[in-house]
């Protein structure tokens, strides 16, 4: 077997929850796994050495915002994204639709052309088809691609999501021909059908048509309940093919993360962590906690006893108190490092727990305590 | 000899430059040294543990600031400032007269009382006397604390500089009783008197008569000229006794640095390589560099070959570019680390050549480089 070859090992599943390893040319990826934002090719305030202490074995870089800046052009010349940010591990790219609903001016959807969008730092206007969108993910050289979707609002318009999935079909089609053939790199598809289980089917059994190395939910994490989001996993994921990666993208609290494993998710991604860690809001295995609280203004206890990158457990709570409001940038520094961390150890925990058959006990203690 | 003591040994001096290290319960610190400063309580955007990789081996604390936030009574409560901020080495603290008077909206000086002020912050009104000052930077439990001076601005009348003369005379003497005794930490006084050799000879034989465990040059880097600057220290620092470390408060760049250093001066501290790190210009041994500037888009190079910290060196000046002008944390977190580094680097060589015997074609090389 070619260890540089792109592949899922599935090593253990119960019910609908999974332990597996994506086999990549760049390393493994222990699943269920959690990836942090590398929006600008940085994941915010964290220095990308640090990022590997947390034992982050994947980062996501954001299509959208590498081609406004720096641009492809200058990535290109650098080989790609890891080479420029000093990331070793593998990276996945979304495919820019996502940023260029929710950023830009949209200006239209057209099914043959592509999306036209203007850009959020200047306005100017671009078109994103299926097939630029997997050009400038190659020059990103990311280790696994998205296909380019129409992800619409949270809606219960049948008729919108529909055609949505008309148009992701679509896409998902020319950017599977436009990525090619590779035994190194993956390209997944995306799942859209809103909250209802029949459209969901739609549309994933139309990609498992096309075959992609992995399929991603998409159109969650968009406004609907913590409920409806499971409940649409739960009606989903069971026909998904059991030797692939799943992905739920741009989730979430660690509560939704261990709800989503239980219906049968295996890659995350999520901002939380890290902009969470610039406000002073930090995870713990107590629970959120606001370091901005006066509460903490003498509190001499650290964030995580255990965590010794950085020495983080030297840092009191009356101190970050003290950091955050002041606006000082070393708040940010430790508490979105901690936060990642945290999010690390906890999808350890969650891998640990499928491991030795205790999932279920850890399900329950979570599945309410970061809401 | 106890280890303990602080006291200042002279290891070389030639003309007027000296080699030196001051002796301290927390460590030794090689002079001539650079402080960095640590306004809140933290070196802004930089890990405390990172500090320490950069080789200093002090920094400075500002009383004023520390005063309002994070407030004496919480410092007071971790035993001061090292244990908050986790900096185990030597700190050094100003008395805060400085900022009463660059960032309060100041309200007057009473010679008896002391320095009447509202914080920046939220208008609040505050009394800060000599006793006051030396009491607090005792719960901030600095090693070398100072002496409350007042500090006028840029000025050629006598007469306001002969007053703050008379004033800071007065409070050196109350601070020195408020201190009191003690072989582990260092009082310094500051010799005030503009750019004017015969009130600077006054100001320095009147603390001198008062006995200090080093001596300061304020009221200098206040709007003069770098010349103005140079020969207000050459007329003044040889009558300073040899036997004790001398300091040039808040300065500067590496060229005033290293005719400080010529003109006889041990000691510095400054904003500047931080300051500059949080709007991308850094410092570096081919100059200063704007690293927002667009002729740094494509250059692959870093800003120092050799520097491993945090695989600094492995960062491109286009990464960098791309950093700042996106306004990522992680621009002032590479920059700042690497300007304090490239400070250390600098006071290093300084070292060397007067060891060697090169100071003087290192000056040479310097003295203009970063004006």
């Amino acid at each position: 077997m070619n260890s540089k070859k792109f592949f899922f090992e599935l090593i253990k599943s119960k019910n609908n929850y999974r332990l597996g390893k994506i086999h990549t040319k760049r390393g493994i990826i222990n699943t269920p796994a959690f990836m942090p934002v590398g929006t600008l090719g940085t994941i915010k305030s964290i220095f990308t050495d640090d990022i590997l202490k947390t034992g982050t074995e994947v980062i996501l870089g954001n299509t959208y915002h590498l081609f406004l800046r720096p641009g492809i052009e200058i990535l290109n010349k650098f080989g790609g994204l890891h080479k420029y940010m000093n990331w070793q591990k593998p990276i996945l790219t979304d495919s820019g639709g996502f940023q260029i609903m929710s950023l830009s001016k949209f200006t239209k959807i057209d099914k043959e052309k592509g999306a036209f969008f203007s850009s959020h730092i200047d306005g100017k206007k671009f078109l994103l088809s299926p097939e630029k969108s997997i050009e400038i993910q190659k020059k990103i050289n990311s280790d696994i691609l998205m296909v380019l979707d129409e992800c619409p609002k949270l809606t219960v318009d049948k008729k919108i999501i529909s055609s949505a999935i008309d148009i992701s079909t679509h896409w998902a089609k020319r950017s599977k021909i436009a990525f090619g053939k590779s035994s190194t790199k993956a390209l997944f598809g995306i799942v859209q059908g809103g909250i209802f289980k029949d459209l969901r089917h739609e549309s994933l059994e139309k990609l498992i048509d096309i075959n992609f190395d992995g399929y991603a939910m998409g159109g969650l994490a968009v406004g609907e309940t913590q409920d409806q989001m499971l409940k649409t996993l739960e009606d989903t994921t069971y026909l998904m093919p059991k030797n692939k990666p799943r992905y739920l993208m741009g989730v979430g609290t660690p509560s939704d993360i261990v709800g989503a494993v239980k219906n049968g998710i295996d890659m995350f991604d999520c901002v939380m962590p890290t902009r969470s860690g610039r406000t002073g809001l930090a995870f713990t295995w107590e629970g959120k906690i606001n370091l901005r609280n006066s509460k903490f203004k003498n509190d001499k206890s650290p964030l995580d006893r255990k965590c010794k990158i950085n020495n983080l457990n030297k840092y009191s709570k009356s101190y970050l108190n003290h950091l955050i409001n002041t606006n000082e940038i070393l708040a940010s520094m430790l508490i979105s490092l901690h936060n990642v961390n945290f999010y690390q150890e906890f999808m350890k925990k969650i891998r640990e727990s499928i491991k030795t058959g205790t999932f279920e006990a850890f399900y329950k203690k979570n599945i309410n305590k970061y809401n």
